[in-house]
């Protein structure tokens, strides 16, 4: 066993449930609160999610972290991205300056960007830029495999190092972003392995390429599914064959939180597949992942459906970096300020004896 | 004309069209941002909204109120609530102490809370909430109609002035939100009438009932149809027949708003029933309108659909008091510090001509 296959192994053993006893008592705790039962949805949802994740309650997201994996993929040069290969490289240097669209979001809202390069090819001149480098991209799936299977165990050990960097770090959430010209191309490759959905089916524009360019794009997917034929059941054959260092390195990213339970947010359409393969390798680890937004690229809703999650964010967002984790962050905050800072009808001085019959009714309906 | 309809009529006349040149410099700023063209969807529109409000490209929400308008109805002597009318003025006052959900949020994002009495009908003593009682609630919809014309103009006029107040205050986005044990059943009456959509379709639990006060809430909000015969082509006639000072005041505040060059976030279904009253009277008002959350309350997609707003966040949140505002106002936020602070293709050092093709193939198929 190869020290990264070890590493990987460890972390997946590691992953434990989320604390019911906590769950339970946050759940009791949000029945006091003076509203209508339930009324706060989702808000309520994420508090009792955070209370297992934590063991605590009350709890406070302080120290954000967007953890942005970077790498190039080598099936760009089918023509699957309208992009070239240098806009990787460049759009990692402009994360680490807050100027793009997530990295300005994360400014704002004060979360913290790591933008780590497992696998950028063009060079560049940043030494604000974590030097993870696996390889310099990945090879073009359309003829042979992306990587070898060490390179992408070793690429999901590092992201489990960098989520157990920021437990030492004291990092309350993590965000999972990425930036990798041609990655909505190898994150339906990867979907398409797993779930077997054909990849016309799920299959999106990414960055916007013309029809040509679409229908081509497919072609080139299903070419990388038959040429390397990745076993389903195996998630790392999965992503070494025909996924990307990027991928590889966020799945170990959600792992890895899951393991230090640090409760993790998930971004778009590769964000979600990093997800799904995550989940693939632990089903515990999805107690630990709050998505965002539903990207409008159009795999999105399976790998959703896969999960079992459902995004609260509907803004038609399809940037991808890790745009939509500063947004849920503040959505994830609000569940905080409730569970802390709202009055149980005791303390607002309510007396909530009139909505004993309509609890008994909701009860009953729940039992039968 | 009374003083109060013709401050209404004055109103509803000094209500313009966005500024068209300002969009249009906003969308060609857009452009020029280094990502996909649209990939920030939302964010993008509002960020075009905002300019067409204020005329300027780039634009911030430093100073934010939600404005909360509390009032009693006297249809909840037919048991269409499971909470009592003391809980009206209990709740406003805790909502100065920011103890309810709508309120600790706010405080937590520091947006302002202006509370303000348009008809509560239970003493209490908090000078902190605004004194613009009309009068002591409305009387029971299901025998009568639930105030006369003269002050649900006034109620209304009463919405306008606030809406002022807050301009001259400095305010650059405003909430609207409430507070009235019953206000779902109004709300629901007054969506039929405009509508014709017939109550059963409509009509959601509230703040929660059993099965049996269900059903008789509907009867209740027919009862009130078939008794007042409200005139739908008549805005104020429907609100003073079968409304609540609540959502004629809220009413006001939007067209106040829209009059003011003000943004003004609709929160859940009483709210953007108030909406749909405001965009009645003036058809242009609703482009300063901004939708949150969807509510789980079961009418509040007709009156989104009548208005033509898609709501952004789905928490299947049912509380009212304005508590989707706060979380807008984090993605107006956030659509701001993208038009303030994310770099165009030229400072993010990207030549962008590869997007030459995809551009010129989507200008086409906009063409034809």
């Amino acid at each position: 066993m190869t020290d990264y296959k070890r590493q990987i192994e460890d972390c997946l053993n590691a992953i434990s449930d989320l604390d019911l006893e906590a769950m339970k008592s946050a759940s009791e705790y949000q029945a006091t609160l003076a509203m209508p039962p339930g009324s706060l949805g989702m808000l309520l949802e994420i508090g009792v999610q955070l209370a297992g994740i934590t063991g605590h309650i009350k709890n406070s997201i302080e120290t954000k972290r967007i953890i942005v994996l970077c790498a190039d993929n080598g099936v760009v040069e089918e023509g699957v991205s309208s992009a070239p290969k240098t806009v990787t490289a460049m759009q990692a240097v402009n994360m680490t300056r807050y100027l793009t669209g997530m990295s300005c979001l994360a400014k704002h809202f004060k979360s913290q960007v790591q933008v780590v390069d497992v696998g950028i090819e063009t060079e560049y001149d940043c030494n604000l830029i974590v030097n993870r480098k696996i390889c310099n991209g990945t090879k073009n799936i359309s003829i042979e495999p992306a990587m070898s299977r060490q390179d992408a165990e070793k690429a999901i050990a590092t992201g489990i190092e960098l989520a157990c960097q920021a437990k030492q770090e004291g990092v309350d959430i993590i965000g999972v972003g990425e930036m990798g010209i041609g990655n909505t191309t190898t994150s339906t490759a990867v979907l398409s392995a797993l779930t077997g959905v054909e990849p016309s089916l799920i299959t999106g524009r990414g960055g916007g390429i013309t029809d040509d360019a679409f229908a081509n794009k497919i072609k080139v997917i299903e070419k990388a599914l038959s040429v390397n034929k990745p076993d389903p059941s195996d998630v790392i054959d999965v992503l070494s064959k025909v996924g990307g260092l990027d991928l590889a390195a966020m799945c170990g990213v959600f792992l890895g939180a899951a393991k230090n339970r640090i409760p993790v947010v998930i971004d778009g359409y590769i964000s979600i597949v990093a997800a799904l393969c995550a989940y693939r390798l632990s089903n515990t680890s999805v107690k630990y992942f709050i998505p965002s937004h539903k990207s409008e690229e159009c795999g999105y809703n399976l790998a959703a459906k896969e999960l079992g999650l459902n995004p609260f964010l509907q803004l038609n967002m399809r940037l991808g970096e890790g745009s939509g984790c500063p947004l849920a962050f503040q959505i994830v905050d609000a569940a905080c300020a409730i569970m802390n800072t709202m009055a149980t009808f005791n303390q607002a001085s309510i007396d909530d004896s009139y909505l004993a019959e309509v609890r008994q009714e909701e009860a009953k309906k729940m039992e039968s």
